[in-house]
């Protein structure tokens, strides 16, 4: 059955995997919403689409699929900046700009997440919490910890910090018109996304900090 | 016509409108999404669902509406804020504490701003940033500016600490189901709301002062 399908659609599985994920990230992005339909995915793509049934169980896995694919990389540069020999404040200025960076190129990461923690088919709550968001709250609290224990941070609620730098990193790309109609800006380029970047870490590090003047 | 209609309804023009708005308000912090349809409105209502038509154009008339019941008092609050006899910082703290108040009673306000700046039809994103998020903005720029004319707040970039605000004091809510996987919090309530605001504006204020050490 499953050779039989590859042959119809012309091309191997895991090309037509990546054509579905790659149409559906590009749809996402270009209308700035995540309301992308099947049919849409399938023109885009110009894969079939029973064959998103077909490898990624429905609709929802495919996007928890995007997401993981998003993601990952991040992740496992997450687990490694941990352990890099550098100061507290570099690590979460280091951290920032990586999420800072993964929504400017892939706005549509954060209200997907939202959107299938709150999908009623699946556990995906539960899996995007424990790869995704557990593991970026666990990291930041280690810094927090170093940087603590270094006498360079006071102590600060983990909790409130998480929602703050996720909320901070994800709203300017959540709110492009709120840029545009309140701030005239026409569009989210390299150099807002480097000044935002620098001035939210800025008030975040001195936010934190012991003595914030030494930052 | 009006008449003939309201009659029919069984009760006035203001209550049927009144009711509208509740039930539509009631079904989306009831059910964590802004996608609720006509007919459960007007099943929740008790009130035709035609006459949404009638009273506000369209489904997205009747959103804007609610958006503007929900967040009227907290703009007029918010000028009389700019005239009251206290600090920067204080200010700041009222508003952030009444920011996260909004999105605490009406968890749906800022999605639903962002659903109805995307529309198409009609023309939501101005009307939006010119009644909400303009004056909001202003607001903070003038606390800035008086904090930083009175050599308490350094120079910080408004269009920054705006996207800061916005997305750490929705974050919280938008996110209920990382507060419980990442967090063990099974709800939000007074408490963490509290804790959230006091732990924010420490956060923030010192991330902006001059000299941090002293608030």
């Amino acid at each position: 059955m499953k050779v039989q399908i590859e042959a119809e659609g012309g091309s191997s599985t895991a090309e037509s995997r990546e054509r579905l994920l790659e149409a559906a990230g590009q749809l996402m992005a270009e209308r700035g919403t995540t309301d992308i339909s099947l049919s849409e995915i399938a023109a885009r793509s110009g894969v079939n689409s029973a064959l998103v049934k077909y490898y990624f169980g429905n609709k929802a896995g495919m996007l928890m699929a995007l997401l993981r694919r998003r993601l990952g990389q991040g992740m496992a540069d997450l687990q490694q900046l941990l352990k890099m020999d550098t100061s507290p404040q570099d690590k979460l200025r280091i951290h920032i700009s990586g999420m800072v960076n993964t929504y400017y190129q892939y706005p549509y990461v954060n209200r997907l997440m939202h959107e299938l923690a709150n999908e009623p088919s699946g556990d995906y709550g539960k899996q995007i919490a424990e790869e995704i968001s557990l593991p970026v709250a666990k990291a930041q609290r280690a810094i927090l910890e170093e940087g603590r224990a270094k006498g360079i941070f006071r102590e600060v609620d983990p909790l409130v910090f998480y929602f703050m730098i996720v909320g901070a990193c994800d709203q300017l790309f959540h709110s492009r018109h709120q840029a545009r109609h309140v701030f005239g800006l026409e569009e989210i380029n390299d150099d807002l996304k480097r000044r935002y970047v620098s001035e939210l870490c800025n008030n975040l590090i001195r936010g934190i900090s012991a003595d914030p003047r030494a930052n």
